[in-house]
């Protein structure tokens, strides 16, 4: 069965799931190649049946970006879920309920208070990585620190319900580095220090763990990790294009979008597809230029390339605005459907909340 | 009963209802002083409750962006209903069934071949509006293009079963206009092209219909269109502070958000609170600087004013990065709550899904 075009009335986000196999199965080569475990994110795909791709691979742990989204993927079978977010303590309960029903939970602290809390709160032993700031500037303690990372590891490491597994960073920053030696280069950097930090505590067996789509994508080798934790790549888009994580033909989702307006005098398309479906974001040019996707044309068996010299112009919430070359709009009426790459696959998973294949079933997912 | 701010554990979308009605009555007021019915876009609120406080101030008509929140609304009890968004073929079987079951919609329409589509596959009366482009180049016909205007109304009005209503605009561009004046300017030349536009085609009883909320929020007069549809003025936001729309008092939503870490170093709250939340969309001022939002103080009957100097600079996933004045980090820690007033209303709504009220009570939503 092929996918049937005819079928789709509104804004439809389509998995190639050979592609997103492909990805998968790239990624846990490398991973596996470097001597690091796979402990893939999930909050890009959020999918109970995608996830089952991975489990046939033998992976076997997961990272996660909330509790809630811990509590789906326990449903699903997973059993050792890092939640990659600095633990929120206002959860406890539902923490302390999944951790009642044996899954096993790795939490992120980055504070000697937030720890006295969770020591206090916590009913059941779960795993502790102290999170680093590696330069991504978001949450974290400076990776420069060592200090305050140490103290914050000897609490946890005495603490009696929390077991220290080690130290994770996520390298956000990689998404503004503008070249495979700076990304080479901060990789390196932050695993030394990392290294540093473990041989200076002196305790066995504990992880290094990291992650970010485009180090593990633009580098063929990244030594000295315990474990990776990307989560883009499984569709990769258009802002890991732009970053060189992916070719084109990597991208494994596009959103089919019915066409209501076809603007000759400005060689644009109209289309059902706006920011409620792709999310607001976008790439930002020179002169105000943004870039909010480009559109490709869909076929019974997936998309062509791109559509050479067209991009998404705007959005807005329900509208979407495609520039086109000029005359080209003459291929294309109301009513006919055009497919588009979206700049961010995880917020236009998230936005979307239902998914189906190039054969039209629906991929269960977790909103 | 008042906020119980202790059983909230996650970003929880806060209306102060009394504000919100308080909007309401305001708009409504203006509306009826300018002679104009007010028709108020629900895109922004979604909400069957909040809908009913417009019944009652005996409103009977309303916008909607989608197909589907035309059904929801229809289930809500309202039967007089602007699809304000391009008609999509695609979704003729859905808008049959809705006309079949006596709900009286009106569709928009800007281009020859789809009226032809329509009148060949509707199969109930409906009411038609011609969509104009007042400058917002987005959807519609161009004001200027009198000839296809009239065109394609005389060609609605000779079909069967669309029944021509009248012209509609959306001044979309004015949320770009840099003064009042300005404004009031395209308001006044919009007015006077769609009255002479009505003038020509020279039939009785149709209607010029004007909508957006900067337009009927800064200007006092607005003389000459029939129906006013703005949505956003129901909650109001940052962006339409900036715009002069409203002052910081009339905005009628707060995101409560988890404090997750607390960065002394750098002034900074790491909130659980992110781009699924509030959107990804900011608000952009010079040498890169974003604002994605407005810090305030929660109490158990709603918020504080802003906190001064403060504003949220970062929005990832599911992390905000909220900047205070520095030494203001020690008023605050992990697990408290921060409030948030969004920079885009109706995409932070559409991005819950679900509200509450001040005192607790879930209000119920269409997604």
């Amino acid at each position: 069965m092929t996918l049937l075009l005819d079928s789709i009335k509104q804004p439809t986000l389509l998995v190639d799931a050979a592609k997103t196999k492909k990805n998968i199965i790239r990624m846990m080569d490398k991973a596996t190649a470097n001597k690091a475990v796979l402990r893939p994110h999930f909050k890009t795909h959020q999918s109970g049946l995608i996830g089952n791709w991975f489990k046939t691979l033998d992976v076997d742990r997961i990272t996660v970006s909330s509790v809630e989204m811990a509590a789906y993927f326990a449903q699903h079978g997973w059993n050792d879920i890092t939640i990659a977010f600095p633990v929120n303590i206002r959860e406890i309960r539902k923490i302390n309920h999944l951790l009642a029903h044996g899954i096993r939970l790795n939490l992120l602290v980055e504070a000697q208070d937030t720890v006295k809390l969770l020591s206090d709160a916590i009913e059941h032993e779960t795993g502790v990585f102290i999170k680093i700031d590696s330069g991504n500037k978001r949450s974290g303690i400076p990776i420069q620190d060592t200090k305050c990372i140490l103290q914050l590891s000897h609490q946890v490491f005495k603490s009696d319900k929390l077991l220290l597994k080690g130290w994770l960073t996520h390298a956000g920053h990689t998404y503004k580095a503008t070249s495979v030696s700076a990304i080479r280069s901060l990789t390196e950097e932050t695993v030394q220090r990392l290294k540093d930090i473990r041989t200076q505590f002196g305790e066995d067996g504990l992880l290094l763990s990291w992650g970010d789509t485009p180090s593990c994508s633009v580098l063929d080798e990244i030594v000295g990790f315990d474990e990776w934790r990307p989560g883009n790549f499984v569709f990769y888009d258009i802002m890991q294009y732009h970053i060189g994580s992916c070719s084109l033909a990597d991208i494994a989702i596009a959103v089919a979008c019915p066409i209501v307006a076809v603007h000759k005098e400005r060689d644009q398309l109209i289309v059902y597809g706006g920011s409620i479906h792709f999310s607001a974001e976008y790439i930002a040019g020179d002169s105000g230029f943004r870039l909010y996707g480009y559109p490709v044309l869909l076929e019974r068996n997936g998309w062509s390339e791109l559509v050479t010299g067209a991009w998404v112009r705007a959005l807005s919430q329900e509208h979407g605005v495609i520039q086109l070359p000029k005359g080209m709009t003459n291929s294309f009426r109301a009513g006919d459907l055009i497919g588009v790459l979206p700049v961010h696959a995880c917020l236009t998973v998230n936005a979307m909340g239902k998914m189906q294949n190039l054969n039209g079933e629906y991929i269960s997912c977790f909103r």
